[in-house]
């Protein structure tokens, strides 16, 4: 794309680039990785793809956009608004076409992810060497004086006419490539599936020369979300994204409850694995029709996932994971039949799963890892990956650390008394002001904050339900930076915080950030238990990373990414402030999206990248946190929330306020052992 | 066994060996391979194990049996006695221990190939070393600190503890080793399947040391019969052998007849592979039951069979062998899952099928090369499996030719008036006395000969039914040896012939070997039909035979090798003197038994001879009978019915006769290009 070419910028995602002129909006979605539904695959019918268009002037982006930067109203809208209706400032994605510069908002309900599910694809450049591909050959016709099969004069020709070494091929394959060859005059097209070197199984073939279609599926298989996309292995073009929820769900939220289903249940492993496979297969077949393909044309997927689903999806036990020594059944990448694992895709779709890290550490730490690199750069890298568990990766160009961190479910907001999963209706971002100690905040699902114009009438329809991980972050480090909690965590009573807002329950205070007893809703309130559970949470994180930095001989680190699902939407400024992570100048504190899928989608297009990523794995050195004397020392003294006016944060424009305690010692002060200076 | 071990002789098979005394009858007799029935695997309940034996001198077997030489009645035989009956000349084989040198009979009754299909075990040495075996490995226990795969470990254990470098095991194996490993202190023993050097794989484990039962299948799928060895993979002993027929024989008598039924009917294949899959799996299950094992103790099947058969039992296509160019799907040894192939074995057996020569020459061919070894010889062999197709390979050190020859089922007592598979009731054996003209035979189930006493009595119970394929070539060599059929093929009238026997049938004559209708039974004769089908079938054989010799180089072989269900039943001096196969001393001509099940066998066994015969094969020199030319000379030139005073042969002594013609000219003779001299 050039300078020429119209520049589209969606919200709320922020995802922005340019498009050749004419391309449609629903395309440009995808082309650009932006979450827009479409159901009937962009044909006018299903109206999934609705979206709202911004014009004049939009400083903010920085580009001003006329009404003649999209088509008009086409006859299959016009049908359409004639026949259902359309609100009058919404078009249809599929059927207008960008013409110039233009800022378009894609609306909650024309998101695939209703329920929020913050995976969502990072554009990334990727070199295209997917180990699924359609290749031509001529083979010999048979000739009774030299006897040969068929299959050996297509094994001939494939090393001959492609240096490839040929593997046998299953009897169901070798059965439509005998029929073929002597229907097209032994001039045929085959999918082959390279998955190592030297090693090419056909999967299929056709007759002639065709350019078959040949999809792939990249899946990041978490605890509460599956995430994937669909791709085209051929052009790389994501075809469809989506998510679903992980229907294990209902054995336990978080990984170790649903190890004790296992435990406790017999044939509740088997149970779960049926729900996970269902699921994906499911999953497979919502994208496919998207897509508008077939699911037999999916060949190749692979999947990225933790320990514990990884054993469940395979059919292995997960018990021996939920204590010492958690025992892994296999830690190598697997290739195998997508059959094997129960999913109903090409009849011979192959699978690659990542190799595991550690019994703690997993496949989607593994895809991070691949996604990000640290191996390949000088500046050394602290990625966190925070989920229910937190895995943790440290390294530079000489070596790289691994371990995971038992952060529980509180960044995600359960465990919080007002905690939520992001979902419309949660807050999600939140700032209080240093002086009056009154909190703005946004709510998932609208665009205002909270004091904004138009907020309230917003809020109206969708309700404020609660408070999701992203929020509850940014509710204590702001309680923090304006003196309503001290560096132990103590909430202050109304005169010590100098605010109504914190009000006193039983022994301990609360600090109220919305009161919705007016409207009948919900009270949003941060108590002094929340403030604990995040405590506990954000040590168990911070723990980890500083074992690895002293594995590492380090008490710096030069660069923190964040990723999984909720790095995302965590603010650095607020991360930092917590104490979740360490130190680290604040411009070199970044978000990865959702580097596990992104690791995911890779591996799928690079087939070079599997060998590299179980490489790395390999010589990754371990650390397992569970066992770790220090780790509990680093865990114990990262209690406290760090002092803000740290040097290499720059907070202290921020926070110019004196610092409060609520307590009669400063216990978290004394322990702070962690902080320099 | 040593000298002093006692010898047993079993008849009919002439079987023989020495046993350690007290050794059950049953025993020795699958010990020596000899067709013993049981189903109770030797309990003394189900007494398909009755056996004959015979005290007193026995000049022809060189010893003399005391009564002593058997172990006296027993009480279980006694409450068996008492309870159903037996014979007084019959012992209960599995109860009766042998003590001292003796003659066993076993009837046809207590035999399992009860439709007297002919082929069965050849005892032979063959070097034990199966793909499959049973190995302790001592495993590391999971360590947190230095997390791996229970697998990696395992595969660890192997590469250190073995040498071997494992595959990549079944999510299924992989299941169970997760359990049985953390159950059993990470002891274990593994049933292990090595196909290839370097690529072992983990089929089943135990826990702790164990000598866990492996047991393989050997099998010889046949065109009409499927014969198989149940062997203990551990010992190489045959545990129970047994036939089943080919139930495609419903499709079609001979192969081309298949092919056909294939072409003509939409699933008409897929009917077949259905079929023959069936019984296997009944065959293996029947043998299983007998030996008194599990059919999931079967981990290894080795089967050989031809084209057509394999790619029926494979789910190809059979069709395109049914014309030129012959186009195999595939002409490779198959290294597949047994549930590949629809059986029912272990859950995790391994099957090996054998490489197929050429269109129509298949893996039992293969197996033949393997069972006889020619290219391990100095001296030239031909080596003939006559069944429908006759495979035919010729060669010695320097090299290997092999074709097939469409001899048609002539041989096998098809197409023939009064023609009969070989079982009960069948004359199998005939004799013409060149003076009288008389005929003596033998028939199937009857030990007498027509002309010996006891015959009559015996007759009346079996009847005599019709020729097997055995009998007929025997009746057309004696009828020229009497000088009843001339040079030519034609039977001479009563008058010419010098025998009422010659009976005018229109323009032709018939000779009466038994007239049945006194008895109400059927009147056996041999028609100028049934000459001219015997012919044509011995015109192919000899026809294919003098290609390959023309190919190699040569006009005379050192040693000729009869193999095949049906060539342990020809005789050679027969077979010489009607021109089946080139001349070659009498004495340099043998019977290798059923070859193809021996190599099948041998495959079971020895893991090398896999490779050994895989590099055979492809080293083979294919002759392709349907378009040489010369094929069709030497076929036209085979027609007559050789002069019967060969020098070579020896038979100028036993037909001292002049040299008859019942024609005008003497067309056999001057056609008889390929005679020396």
């Amino acid at each position: 794309m050039s300078e020429q070419d119209p520049l589209v910028i969606f919200t709320p995602s922020g995802k922005r680039g340019r498009v050749a002129a004419g391309t449609s909006v629903l395309q440009a979605a995808r082309d650009l990785g932006v979450d827009v539904d479409s159901v009937c695959g962009g044909h006018g019918i299903c109206s999934k793809c609705m979206v709202r268009p911004s014009f004049g002037t939009h400083d903010k982006h920085g580009i001003t956009a006329k009404p003649e930067a999209l088509s008009e109203v086409n006859s299959v809208e016009r049908a359409y608004v004639k026949k259902k209706g359309i609100n009058p400032d919404r078009r249809m994605g599929c059927q207008t076409q960008i013409l110039g510069d233009i800022v378009i908002d894609v609306p909650a309900e024309s998101q695939v992810h209703k329920q929020v599910v913050r995976k969502a694809a990072t554009t990334r450049v990727i070199e295209m060497d997917p180990a699924t591909r359609a290749l031509y050959i001529e083979v010999e016709v048979p000739d009774m004086h030299t006897p040969t099969g068929d299959w050996e004069r297509v094994a001939t020709a494939l090393k001959e006419q492609w240096d490839l070494i040929a593997l046998p091929p299953s009897l169901t394959v070798l059965t439509k490539l005998q029929a073929t060859l002597a229907k097209n005059d032994y001039k045929v097209t085959l999918a082959l599936h390279t998955a190592h070197e030297g090693q090419t199984r056909v999967l299929d073939v056709w007759g002639g020369f065709e350019e078959p279609p040949l999809y792939g599926l990249a899946v990041d298989l978490g605890s509460t979300t599956i995430a994937a996309h669909l791709t085209d292995l051929k052009s790389g073009e994501v075809k469809a994204s989506g998510g679903v929820m992980n229907p294990q769900i209902r054995y336990g939220e978080d990984l170790m409850s649903r190890v004790s289903y296992a435990m406790m249940n017999p044939g509740g492993a088997a149970e779960m694995t049926k729900a996970v496979r269902e699921a994906l297969n499911q999953l497979a077949g919502d994208l496919a029709h998207e897509a508008d393909v077939s699911r037999s044309e999916i060949y190749d997927i692979v999947i990225v996932m933790n320990p514990v689903m990884h054993h469940i999806l395979m059919g292995l036990d997960p018990v021996p994971l939920g204590q010492a020594p958690f025992a892994l059944a296999t830690a190598s990448s697997l290739d195998l039949n997508a059959s094997d694992i129960g999913l109903t895709l090409a009849d011979q779709a192959q699978a690659y799963i990542l190799p595991l890290i550690a019994g703690h550490v997993g496949a989607d730490a593994a895809a991070v890892a691949l996604s990000e690199a640290p191996q390949e750069k000088d500046p050394l890298t602290l990625i966190v990956d925070v989920g229910t568990n937190a895995e943790i990766l440290l390294g530079n160009k000489t070596r790289v650390l691994a371990c995971s961190s038992p952060t529980g479910p509180a960044f995600e907001g359960a465990q919080i008394s007002s905690g939520q999963r992001a979902a419309n209706g949660a807050i999600e971002r939140i700032e209080i002001d240093p002086v009056t100690k009154e909190p703005r905040f946004r709510v998932i699902g609208i665009k205002q904050w909270s004091d904004e114009k138009g907020f309230d009438k917003k809020i109206g329809r969708t309700g404020i339900t609660g408070i999701c991980g992203s929020g509850i972050i940014e509710a204590v480090a702001e309680m923090r930076m304006a003196g309503i909690l001290d560096a132990a965590g103590l909430i202050g009573s109304a005169e010590a915080a100098g605010t109504e807002r914190c009000r006193a329950t039983g022994r301990t205070h609360e600090y109220v950030i919305y009161d919705g007893s007016e409207n009948g809703g919900p009270t949003i309130t941060v108590t002094q238990g929340d403030i604990r559970a995040i405590q506990l949470a954000k040590s168990a994180l911070y723990a980890g990373a500083r074992l690895l930095m002293d594995e590492f001989g380090t008490d710096t680190v030069d660069r923190v990414v964040l990723a999984g699902a909720f790095g995302a939407h965590i603010s650095p400024k607020h991360a930092m402030v917590l104490g979740m992570i360490p130190d680290c100048p604040l411009e070199h504190v970044t978000s990865a999206g959702n580097a596990a899928g992104t690791g995911a989608q890779i591996a799928l297009l690079n087939v070079q990248s599997r060998r590299k990523i179980e490489a790395l794995v390999h010589d990754i050195t371990k650390v397992e946190t569970a066992i770790e004397p220090r780790f509990q020392e680093h865990f114990v003294a990262a209690n406290a929330i760090p002092h803000a006016t740290d040097p290499f944060t720059g907070l202290r424009a921020i926070v110019p306020l004196p610092e409060p305690s609520f307590n009669s010692g400063d216990a978290g002060g004394s322990r702070r052992r962690r902080r320099r200076g």
